[in-house]
């Protein structure tokens, strides 16, 4: 029998949605009380699944005295609204990336939020993961000295589909954000210079869309360390995560992961298994983590690990970076108010 | 809430056991009601940990109408015995390796449980690791051709006490025995001839009491298919697990398996984790998909994958080696009456 | 006995002159007949050392009739003059980068030297690394599909002595230099933007000379094509010496080599063997190629891979990116006369 | 100009013979003066490539007073004879294995041999290679402690003409006496127990001419060390050489050589270069190694490092084995006479 188990709704029950639903099913002191999304069937067939009870209306969902705490997994546009209402009723949220597409309004509501200084956890779950957590370990403890160049290749199978890419917010605001995020965490300092260079390679509609699909980044922090980025919307052989690290002392680098270590050997090569095929098998564990972590939050043991203020840099650096993929310019990234 | 989910009673609460107790806990399927030791203090403090209930007696336990279905983990002379118990009241066994260490009794008395026709599954748990079934789908799907050559590399990290070594049945019975059943499943038929080598190089104390620590096996099946084995008690780099299978059309190999990808590059040389450290760490997965399997079985939607006539013909090979390193010559098992 | 032998006039008898000295002394079709320094003592050891006359003028030796070629790899500021006296004398030449630090003076005198239709090769040897060259391969037979990404990777040991760094031209004209020429290479077009992020992380005199230590650039083609560089002068774990490059049917890599497969498990950690010490290692068999191809050049069976124009256009992306580094600008190079 | 040359005469124009007449005409310190062969036009059209003087009798040419060191390259069944007629001349020799195909007419003919104190260096050029020299290091160093067991992978990629293997020896005498000798070499001491199991399983014709062609072997030596040796006749991925020793502190492995570091990622798969196609592009460096020490030996300022004793014993080794597959008895080789 669970004991002091925290309950939890989950605001949206799409894609990342189910994955944080049956992490939370599964968690040994969570409890999925709600599942609540704008479609109703969509809630409903995720509750179901889990034995929680369905909801359309957030905001009742969160004030539910039974509810110990809110996941933010529902559209972009409505993170920041969720986020003001559930800290206003004192739960702490676990909410997924980006806390929002404009930073103007990030500057504006961020700061009533923190006010109620209840814990807001932003689900950047690359921190969880044990590979990169290893390379930040690497760099803390000394192990290659002191930091100078951080390498980040991210690239995902295949593009979204274009309705999807309409509101995301571009390359930079939907999909790098996470490298901006992981190269802050691992720099251990704020990037001062941003250059962006991108292209539209993949597919024209994506251009058409106003949009690029491959894009490489440098950036340069205040003490001078380094930062390289590229990102594609397309690697045929699958979600290519990748980070390096160099420092004075030596170089570590977290390689992809493969589900088995098998290799064939046959008259035509070497062979070995591709890397996994998206982001839900990659951070399965990553995932698990995070989640673990909340609960960990929720009940008063810790604190949060991502904060609303790394949310809004990781928005900053995005928002700069397609400034300067616009302007041609190495531009410099506007400072929290 | 669970439904339809399985109550197990767990014999042994040692080592193994726990593993066992984590997982049926932590199965949605599963559920530990009992464990039962013949030291009331182990079986209680396991027992409490998941919420289940502790006993001493095995028989009261099996023949306890609330339980269906039994997890043997106890030490292995009373294997067979309780085997005998469960399968007489109809209650499906999943029974760890070895069946026994005298091949006589085991012949003498898997007649009468294999005649209740109750499933029983034998824990050669390496059947359930990624890596392994890899090769074997390798071999079935024809990937590597007709195979020739099986190359199994077994060493433990260190030496287990001598006091659980002088009861172990010797380097064959209790270690090599794995290989063996790995061996037999990825051959796909039976070796008839069996050569072994063997020395006692870690420590000499292992010697004094009549069994050898460093051992390499030679065999050949009735089609002429080669195996080659190498078993020691002591690999300071961690547990090591590596196969390989050679066909007509190919070589297909399974690696160490590692808990992170990092790579750290430093003045002095590149440096990689090592393995994990034992078995437990190594075969987690395997140990979760074997139990998710034995539900499975329970649940009438399954048969064993690992027989109990699997357990006979491991522990035949394993007697035959202890032969031919004493007798210096090339032996042949003993087949089943 | 040597039939047809090119006789070959080494002009430099430094580091990069001692290396190509003895493949010239080494090519069953090749003889040196003259070592050249303005130092006679280093000419005449070295020259000794292979059998070869020494000398102090160049450009008596370049003229004297039994001279088939010459050989450039005097230090920077010499390059151009000697080319033009060579090409004059109707010798071919292979000449060692950079042309020169000036891209003005290029500019300028390039045509002159290009009129006389003598054959120059520029000696980007990396291009003759049979890995780098398999890269090449896979893109153009279409094996990764249409090219969208270049990244190299290029770290010194350790830099320079502070001496050579003044007159070096600075890290890009210096050691990005062959990163832009691979660059240009793989890409089979010209970078139309370049983005320089720089820094002096790793000795503070350096940053005092003028230069920095520590780069990152990134490039994008007229066709859109992307690029990124990075370069350190410090990577304690050896010479660092990686390509990799994505295109829309897969991404092909090319590690750093290491002079044995051994690798060494023991209770601290795996290890392997860490990349050459440096270039002289790295690329002796890039070296060698490069030698060969010239001698087939000068037996007039091949004509030069690597042009005086590409000389220009790798000097020409070398001070765009000074530039850019200075600007803070996403900058344009200047395309050749 | 070379001074002090060593003039050789080549014993032998076939493949192997080929292989060492390159490598004599590419030594600084060497002269490739004579190629003999009982095919005239063969010992013409080799040493015409090379600039040598062709023979037809080997006795002429080993007796030619302008000789300082002779190669015996040529068939086995001649190489005693020729190691008679060379020492009894002065003249030192590299001669190929294996010595001879009978150990009796070795072991009565070899004393005469040996008296004559004339150095003669055998052939086994795996000593010679890279990386087994590191792995040997790592055993003499103590870095992986007190050696245990040795494991050893040695696969042809396909079968030798039938016409071939009927004067062979077989496996045992021809491919495997070559890991014979590399077993002995890393145990450091001798084996007195040696157990093989062997099938013809790739070629039934094979069989028929009274071979196999997949074997695998087990030994232990007087203090009680283990080696496992597999051979395959085929290998269809190509030439396979892998070696690995555990010991007390550790385990080094000796990996396939590859002449790229190229992977190809696709949307198949991870995509790696096979091993090098046979053991002339495997050991070409360790052939001219091996030449070059030869030219040491002759100077006088080496002395053999695979000795007549090492070739014979590796025979012995070879006809144990034989044997042992025979009779299904772990046998005992015979001690030198």
């Amino acid at each position: 029998m669970k004991v002091s188990s925290v309950n939890i709704a989950l605001l949206g029950a799409g894609r990342i949605g189910s994955v944080h639903a049956a992490n939370i099913a599964a968690h040994p002191q969570a409890n999925l009380a709600y599942v609540c999304d704008v479609v109703p069937d969509a809630a409903q067939a995720l509750s179901e699944r889990h034995g929680a009870e369905s909801a359309v209306s957030a905001r009742e969902v969160i004030e539910d005295a039974s509810i110990d705490a809110v996941l933010i997994a529902s559209s972009t546009d409505t993170h920041l609204d969720l986020l003001a209402v559930a800290t206003a009723a004192g739960k702490p949220v676990l909410c997924e990336k980006p806390i929002d597409l404009d930073l103007k309004r990030v500057d504006s509501e961020l700061g009533a939020i923190d006010r109620t200084q209840v814990p807001v956890l932003i689900g950047f779950q690359r921190r969880y993961d044990a590979n990169f957590a290893a390379l930040r370990e690497d760099i803390r403890s000394g192990g290659i000295g002191d930091l100078e160049i951080v390498k980040i290749t991210s690239r995902d199978p295949s593009p979204p589909p274009l309705a999807y890419l309409r509101v995301s917010g571009g390359i930079f605001r939907d999909m790098m954000i996470h490298d901006f995020d992981l190269a802050r965490w691992l720099l251990g300092e704020e990037p001062v210079e941003v250059s962006a260079v991108a292209s539209c390679l993949v597919d024209s509609e994506i251009g058409d869309a106003g949009d690029v699909d491959t894009a490489v980044v440098s950036m340069r922090t205040g003490s001078g360390k380094l930062c390289q980025i590229d990102n594609s919307r397309r690697a045929v052989y699958g979600y290519d995560q990748r980070v390096e690290v160099l420092g004075s002392a030596g170089m570590s680098r977290a390689e992809n992961v493969r589900s088995t270590t098998v290799e064939r050997w046959t008259s035509e090569s070497v062979w070995r298994e591709k890397p996994p095929p998206f982001f839900l098998e990659r951070y399965a564990d990553a995932y698990r983590a995070e989640l673990d972590h909340f609960v960990t939050i929720v009940q008063g043991d810790a604190t949060p690990y991502v904060t609303t203020h790394d949310g809004r840099q990781a928005l900053a650096l995005a928002e700069t970076a397609l400034a300067s993929s616009k302007s041609a310019r190495i531009e410099t990234p506007p400072t929290a108010p």
